[in-house]
């Protein structure tokens, strides 16, 4: 796989003799996580590893126990883990605010409906008694195996038919209890011919906090009544008052600001309070939904990878809120990405190392450049030099034509400028570390320190196994299996199997919050500047290793658990992976491997 | 469905007495189109209609008949008209530049593999040679039951392997012709072992024409080499040149700017002159890949929703530029949306009508807006009341608690400020209709006059039927099944089943290219304004009628023949839908209903 050509740069692994360690590898590639932290770690050879019961399994040897290029290792017992913190957090929690009435966790169907995992949340639910929301008659079906095991809550909120009605008075028959939420008169109308359903009221909020929710939540959202359509429904259907024990409200979908859920919370408390005073007294259960977001980066940035806040500061806002009643309601959480993103890791085998654009080939010009950097001598002369580059650039870019050979030049030009002013730029950076800011502030020359130098192609689809990074450009943290105790290469951008040019990822958060020297914030060979102390930097592509001759080089996405599998699309017919699975049986691992290819709905 | 609560405005039939005619409805709804215009029509009585083997199909008809809430229409006719239409305009410009090079027609079979789409391509495409361009082993597999039935050609395009090399070779074998892209050194590698395989260069082009072209084109795109690699890898794999016969370079996809287009074919002839010049003298095929805007809306517009040119002005360049040649290549044509796109209509029931937010219910505040929009007499004035208005909304958002009447007069202060407002501004416009560019010109009150008042909800899943339109804001064309000869009531925005705010349609072009009366531009209930004479307008919602009471109400949604197969999700479980395949045989229609429910894949 590797040849003369991704070899052109001068690679001098004395000069980077700097000691990295497996705690500055942990922080580049996101692996001090509050869920899967203790389970998805490194081990002392640089492994990524996943511990289950009691042992640690390498991820590389697995993948090369059973000849896989991509794979899905689903992690179950992070499914109880998740469970077990919003649990005890919450009990915790109550008995501080000496809170009395109670919580009831359900999961929402939606996020993730393949049968393993509506499985792992049974059983693992079963001593908190984790119920189910659902939104449509396929995940009724579904869920309906389980309707005599036990009886649960199941909280419907889809769009309701007679024929829905009838299946969830089936579950209310084998003793679950039922809610189903009203949105319209028609709703309603149903309603009137099941009497034995209670009734959830899902409120849209008057105004939106932020913008971010704006499609979801204030009175244009999708779901939910407003106070006056209620207010006028309640005449008609005088009912309602007896049968509403629920109050749902929305807020959207990963809210990564504290202030926006603090926010939320109060006006769903307000809510609350003025419904039970105005005529619906049995409201009893408080939904204020799912939206908290997942720390896919676990840095507390309050950044789209990472929100401000746990789920501590939600349980304690919440409880300490809901306190100030005489009569404490029970708190239903609903919480979906945070039970299942863990559990799901994708592996794919890196096929083809490719250049990301023009690589600098021949000599030519390189007198040019190296005399006009060889008169820079801080990153302010840096500036100015690129200036004058992109002024070059942009000349050139006005679609002119050209021989074979000045399109050659031109490229190699582009390139030459490129990398000899990255190196420039770390050779600065090394001598003046405290620069680092100056380098940041600058568009131009933070996307060219950060920017990738090789394109990785990965045994993949990213439509068909992290469909979410295409469809709401949603991050999801990536990193080697291998070699975590070395420093990274390069800087690379994944593209995958498809003839599409949105499969691709491009985008690094990369947060290490620890002093770590300046020569290792640079890749070796690319010399990337891919960390400064402290800092949130957005890099053009993953810190990754040049797989070398003969190596099966994996990379690892982490946390695909929440609605990736039920979002799979079929790009280019490349689709599924075989599934590795990991449980734990009585203290012991257990480990099977699935060859479904992802025809599991 | 229909209740008091939809029926709050004053809802004067009378008042509306300008005659509809069903020329303006063909312009309001998208449907005088060139490639579908002829044979997805309006009937004299106002149906939407299939014209089929000489017989008139009513799709509400085929809807009621079969009983389906929720079908997708497949007219396999249509496929073969794109391809005739692309022929035939290929044919005939060829002949007036003087053209001996020929057309080299093939579909990239990511845009959808579905069998039956493929066996329409197969047979449509007998008489013209078509081949085929494909990018992955399952799609090479579903080709390979073609591979026995006569010869085509086919462009591999995909990530190559030994593995996919022994297939590529099992098709020249059984007589098709075979070219395979190279992308890097790997694909060298790999095609030194398979000498018969024909070799295709995909080129980078230097700089990007567009910025629309950035994930596909430039230096950094996904796919192809740059030249000075290309140069580098001639040194090591002389036989390169021997085996190139194709060059492929590609744009990117939907490019809807014809200066784009235009640059862009510019580019690829001076490449291929410049390759054909130093070595590659063998090449002889010319693919400028796809890329090409399909019509979603027909007007020429030069938007997302429509190009500024046509595959006449496609060719016209095309053959005009390669004219200058000595010896002509074969200009490979690899349009997919343009084959496929009009043969697939997703039509769904509405299945519930809410309002889109709060409604004006009480008669509250009602004196106040009167007594201050009595005063307006101009467009001007209406705009500075409405800054009063806004400052007042502004201030009301800033996370106030309220009582239940507090929140209800909120919500109906806000409502009835828009009804009123909305009545006045079509009264205005009526009286003085130059004064709609006033309108068009002021955000806030155009977003106000195009605003929806109610969301349909329909018996379908976005994310199943036309995924596209949440990956990436696709346009398509909506238009009612029934009452085409009726103006529309209201503004409405499309709710799909899911529980996810991302499944709704709230965009809509409106551009009609002909006189209207001022009457005629609002919709009879709400008042909306939906169209502007000659003007582009972009509405918040689809123009469609309230259904009546017993009413089955279907909506049509358009030319979701590319892509929307493969790329079906499963969110919710809510996907498939029965199919209604329209064919024609031996001049007589043929219709079949197939109830695979989605499960093609």
């Amino acid at each position: 796989m590797l040849n003369t050509i991704t070899l052109v740069w001068v690679y001098d692994r004395e000069m980077s003799s700097s000691e990295w360690s497996l705690d500055v590898a942990r922080e580049l590639w996101g692996l001090n996580h509050s869920i899967r932290g203790d389970t998805i770690t490194v081990d002392d050879e640089g492994y990524l590893a996943i511990s289950i019961g009691g042992s640690s399994v390498r991820i590389k040897d697995v993948m090369e126990k059973y000849g896989f290029d991509v794979a899905y290792i689903r992690v179950l017992p992070l499914i109880g883990k998740a469970m077990r913190l919003v649990y005890e957090t919450f009990t915790e929690l109550a008995r501080i605010h000496g809170f009395k009435g109670g919580l009831q966790p359900v999961f929402p169907m939606k996020v993730n409906p393949i049968d393993i995992v509506i499985d792992a949340i049974w059983r693992y639910g079963e001593k908190y008694g984790w119920g189910f929301n659902t939104g449509s008659i396929g995940e009724l079906e579904l869920l309906s195996k389980y309707a005599g095991k036990g009886p649960r809550i199941l909280v419907y909120d889809g769009v309701l038919s007679d024929n829905v009605a009838r299946i969830l008075e089936g579950f209310r028959e084998k003793g679950w209890r039922v809610v189903v939420d009203v949105e319209s008169e028609h709703d309603l109308d149903i309603l009137s011919k099941h009497p034995e359903l209670e009734v959830g009221l899902r409120i849209k909020p008057l105004f939106k906090p932020g913008g971010k929710w704006a499609h979801s939540a204030g009175l244009e959202g999708k779901f939910g009544l407003t106070v006056n359509t209620l207010v006028k429904l309640r005449e008609e259907y005088k009912w309602i008052e007896e049968r509403a024990r629920l109050l749902h409200v929305h807020a959207g979908s990963q809210i990564y600001k504290w202030s926006d859920v603090e926010a939320f919370i109060n006006e769903v408390y307000n809510i609350y309070v003025q419904l039970t005073a105005n005529g619906f007294s049995r409201l009893e259960l408080v939904d204020p939904g799912g939206g908290l977001a997942y720390p896919y980066l676990d840095t507390r940035s309050g950044s789209i990878e990472s929100p401000d806040y746990t789920v501590v500061d939600y349980f304690n806002h919440m409880l300490r809120v809901f306190s100030r009643l005489d009569k404490h309601p029970v708190l239903v959480y609903e919480g979906g990405r945070y039970i299942v993103a863990a559990h799901r890791i994708v592996v794919a085998k890196v096929v083809d190392v490719r250049p990301y654009s023009a690589e600098q080939l021949s000599s030519t010009g390189t007198s040019v450049v190296e005399d006009v950097l060889r008169g820079v001598r801080t990153i302010r002369d840096l500036k100015a030099v690129l200036k004058e580059y992109r002024r070059l650039i942009h000349r050139g870019s006005q679609g002119q034509q050209y021989t074979l050979e000045e399109r050659e030049l031109a490229e190699d030009l582009v390139s030459k400028i490129r990398e000899e002013v990255v190196l420039k730029l770390s050779e600065l950076l090394r001598a003046e570390p405290s620069s680092v800011d100056e380098v940041i502030n600058d568009p131009f020359l933070y996307k060219l320190a950060t920017s990738p130098s090789k394109r990785y192609i990965l045994n993949l689809s990213i439509f068909a196994d992290i469909p979410d990074s295409v469809l709401v450009n949603q991050y999801f943290q990536v990193a080697p299996v291998q070699r975590l105790n070395e420093k990274p290469d390069v800087v690379a951008v994944l593209g995958d199997l498809t003839c599409d040019s949105m499969g691709e990822i491009g985008e690094y958060v990369s947060h290490v919050r620890m002093h770590v020297k300046a020569d290792d914030w640079f890749t070796r060979m690319d010399l990337r500047l891919v960390m400064a102390p402290y800092k949130r930097l957005k890099l053009g592509g993953v810190p990754l290793h040049l797989p070398v001759k003969g190596e099966n080089y994996y990379v690892a996405i982490l946390d695909t658990g929440a609605y990736q599998d039920p979002l799979t699309m079929k790009h280019n017919l490349i689709y599924g992976a075989p599934e590795i699975i990991m449980d734990e049986v009585d203290g012991e691992p257990k480990i099977e491997v699935v060859e479904r290819n992802g025809k599991y709905l």
